[in-house]
């Protein structure tokens, strides 16, 4: 079976990114694993300045975290 | 008696993530002992789109420390 | 006089999760000294899920800290 | 194709601090990618003061973060 | 004239933890400087739930700070 | 022209915090650019205990990452 998270690290900071609004959205999944539900929340994300902004900041939480595990791509910029 | 966290270490980052997942659910249930008045409030959780980021961000916040942990599990991946 | 916080040390990670909620507790305390008062709130805590989680995410933080000041039990575990 | 984040490097931290409120930005265009969407939410971001508040929260995280990776900008300054 | 905070170094973590306090409220004094205002304000902290666990979060993000910049009470304790 | 971010440092703990408090406004203000629109919304910042602390939580983070750009001022005091 494949890990839907085998590393942390990525080959550039855009790749990281992408990667920490992964990390958020498993969260959700793991409370509300009913694909339906989550469906029928969605615009309740989307829709909602200050719900957008709550996921953003999940984001920028994981984005610390993955930027740390890739020692902010010095190597790679 | 058997601790429910023995050590912060975690073989993938995928495991490190359900940890995480773990140490946020353990802080409610200290906060609220009885199984059936957490049962009762499930579905605010899993039914609510921000009640559902905000796990998210707890999540996120012991995803951090556990990475850290685990130096980023640059040795095993 | 005896600390309340003599160290942020433990002996495992376990206890260091204990102590994360000791420490979120406290900063309740020294707001609203008032026993009484603090009772009178309980229900709002623990009956509340957004309340619930919001306490979640202060042990969060301080595990973040008790686990960083005990090298992730590096040693211990 | 030109990435939107080739690097967290900045020459200052003032593009420090802009290319964090450009990562905080960013978030809510994946969750919400519709432009008309967002731009009728943004009088809720933008004459709210809580919102205004969850925003700066956002943009205090990212800046850690790009801070951390210029090394607090310790040669430029 | 004397500063509020000449230094982050305190000699014991329940010292670090107070300070962590004041460096709470401070922000709060910058914001709203008129001390009648803050007066009549209090009970919204004091007794309401989901306000005190708000000001334990801004305590726990100083605390780390603090706790930090004291090298954990490594040699303190 | 003036750069209204010249440098993180700063010379005592206290410029620090103040230089945190100055970070968390930027963000307000970049993101509501008009300024009759902010001291409109003045009083929802300054006579809102909730409001407060949320401004409170934004300076904490910004003084975490103050603070360790001047090594928590270790030389200074």
């Amino acid at each position: 079976m494949t890990s839907w998270l085998p590393t942390l690290k990525t080959a550039t900071p855009e790749e990281g990114y992408d990667l920490a609004v992964k990390l958020a959205r498993v969260a959700v999944k793991l409370t509300q694993p009913d694909a339906g539900q989550r469906d029928r929340m969605r615009p309740e994300y989307a829709e909602n300045a200050e719900a957008l902004i709550a996921v953003s900041q999940v984001v920028a939480t994981h984005f610390a975290t993955v930027a740390a595990a890739n020692d902010y791509w010095w190597d790679a910029t």
